[in-house]
């Protein structure tokens, strides 16, 4: 048998709080499985075009480490947005990433992120298969937008639900409290361009001790602004505290985003940039303008992908799980694949890893279903909770320090990759 | 001695994570002292003149729930900012509290709230005084803002500043893993309109594993335009990702708030409500409109004061003390008077309850002293971080059920009382 060399692992597109579990994982079993060095990208493929990258066992050197790494947020070896050109008008980027792969020594390549990544596996998967050479190249799921095809979930997407349900269950309270003989319209801003996995895991906050969010708007379906007015205006006459969940990307049916509506308070900056009030601002000023009432926005912004201090310990134990599946996949000769999670049950929550296709994968979004969103296009059904509820389950205490939870150092290149060259 | 009758309770003001453990604690302290009934009047003394209060060993009826309020946030009697009017132009409203309070039995009543709230304490004392009532009037501290006078520190900061201190390192760590090759500024809006305690405790997130936010705004010096787009752009050339924490209320020398700047995107609605963009918002577009490079803008927003999920445990702990302190001088004969913290020591930290006349309080601010920020005016010291440091220590873990914090049921009229009447 061949002896072992080394693995090469990235980290790609927007963080979450799970991804670094991922890099935990491939990290250990590598380790177990008898690979030489762990080598990080840093800023992922774009980082490694210019030979940016750290020998992971000086960063994690124990078991703490690894435990600690687990609880750190944003990705650990920094990401990129970067797409690989087409095989056949890229060549020379081909070589030189195989070049580089070549020095190092690297026999598996393994890229945590999301469509964008898996593209990145096929592509390079494809071309060591054009030109015979031996690595093998696996993608890891990640993405809090769980819009990824052919995987159960994503890693990423539990923790930020539960950021979700408890931040809006918290946020629902405040609006109770508010003052007296005002009615008060609270909309919560969620991320999700596309899907409305997120904004809909604001129903988690619905149970015994609260009634949840009394609107939910997701992309899937089109918004109609006059109707959302229609509604709050019903409840307003029933209970003095309202509160919307909204995914940033809701949009009317001529397919014009909630965000661009405002166009009145649209603000060009002196490098043409466009700075757009959100979806949120927008319909508290419009409910505020139609009924003079109390009217707050939100937006959970960065927080949702980077609070790991609530993370879900399933989310955390899987996207580990699934880290080193990926390395398992790659020792026992697969390429070209993506590690994915399968469902078995519900109740009792059963999952599972599989491999997939990644030419299946790659640039597919996976939407919720129309049949998992109420008849009025206003909430989420059962069926998404149950489907929801198992990912959010467990906690992954923080590691404090001085009463603020403990981060594995960064690289300290990390910081300084950014600046711009001259 | 005369037997004792009831006691009523009252939150004002907006809440904190840590109001409903002052309850909790006035709760305890009355029963355990053989008080009857504990009234909670709804949306303070404003439903109180309606005659909207509950009876609280209905809703808190064993220990279970007591640990539970205390992890409940916002105000779960609901809040006001209802403010008496002068004794001499009001004789009728305060006539008709004394009636209530004497029809209720009352010999005991205690307000958590800020200085609105002291307000409150000391005009009812004072009347009680004027009429010959024998009612005791307690006031509790509370605010996330920290600004109440002659008190070391007020229940319900500590928790907002761990919150703080730990999103601001989320936030942190986030950035430094953004996009290759392109410099990042990151503007976060902490609320304190006049004062700087909050935006002060985005320092804590320094440490070992962190750099800090590079530069902290407070409200309590002017505000320099200019000299702010010169440190950015020095920044821009020797790091990635700068984030800057800044108070919502900072202001330019001539006293004009940051979110006033941006007239050109100012909005007024049909009902004249000027929807203002925020000052993150607006300091992200002038940085954008500089220096061409990619801002964040983010608003911590209503979830500072009310992630009871990441609460202190210094806090809880001592706001449940400082409600039973409330309780117990006036028990022992005290009124017109507010509980505070006095400091005895930092290392270790050690912190007793005192009384002191809400005569010396009401309405006074109390700021962050000017040797607490650095000479620059973009930092705070490390006196601040000494004075802030115990209060955020230790944590609360959340009660968990199916994933989800667990809250104290909310008073189920609290929703409706809002509704306007017609």
């Amino acid at each position: 048998m061949k002896k072992k060399r080394n693995i090469i692992v990235g980290q790609s597109g927007g963080p979450t709080a799970a991804i670094n579990a991922s890099l935990a994982g491939v990290y250990r079993t590598a380790r177990e499985r008898g690979y030489q060095k762990v080598y990080g990208m840093l800023h992922g493929v774009q980082g490694l075009l210019e030979e940016k990258y750290i020998d992971l066992s000086e960063h994690i050197t124990n078991e703490l480490d690894e435990e600690i790494l687990k609880r750190t947020p944003a990705s650990f070896l920094g990401t990129c947005r970067y797409k690989l050109p087409p095989i056949h008008e890229g060549m020379e980027t081909y070589e030189k990433i195989f070049g580089i792969l070549e020095k190092l020594e690297i026999d598996v390549f393994i890229y945590i992120g999301g469509n964008d990544s898996m593209d990145t596996i096929k592509k390079l998967s494809d071309y060591a298969i054009l030109k015979g050479y031996e690595q093998r190249f696996i993608g890891c799921p990640k993405t809090i937008d769980n819009d990824l095809a052919l995987t159960d979930h994503t890693p990423g997407y539990g923790s930020a639900a539960k950021y979700i349900g408890t931040s809006m269950k918290e946020i629902i309270r405040d609006g109770i409290c508010m003052e007296y003989d005002k009615g008060v319209v609270t909309i919560v801003e969620i991320m999700g361009r596309n899907a409305g996995w997120l904004t809909g895991a604001s129903a988690l906050s619905k149970g015994e001790d609260c009634e949840g969010p009394d609107l939910i708007y997701l992309p899937e379906l089109d918004f109609d602004i006059k109707k959302f007015g229609e509604k709050i205006k019903k409840l307003l006459k029933e209970k003095g505290s309202i509160v919307v969940a909204v995914s940033e990307g809701i949009h009317t049916k001529d397919g014009t985003y909630v965000c661009d509506l405002g166009e009145s308070i649209d603000f060009v900056d002196a490098f043409g940039h466009k700075q757009l009030s959100g979806t949120a601002s927008y319909l508290a000023s419009y409910i505020a303008g139609e009924f003079g009432c109390k009217t707050r926005s939100i937006e959970l912004s960065t927080m949702q992908r980077s609070a790991s201090h609530l993370a879900s310990r399933i989310d955390i134990s899987e996207a580990a799980e699934i880290g080193g599946a990926a390395v398992k996949a790659a020792d026992e000769g697969e390429s070209g694949e993506m590690v994915v999670f399968k469902r078995l049950s519900n109740d009792p929550y059963q999952c599972t890893t599989e491999v997939k296709n990644v030419h299946k994968i790659a640039n597919e979004e996976k939407l919720v279903p129309r049949e998992w969103i109420n008849k009025e296009g206003d909430y989420v059904t059962k069926e998404f909770i149950t489907y929801v509820k198992p990912l959010i389950q467990g906690d992954v205490a923080p590691i404090m320090v001085d009463g603020i939870p403990r981060h594995l150092y960064a690289p300290k290149e990390l910081n300084q990759v950014h600046v711009p060259k001259k």
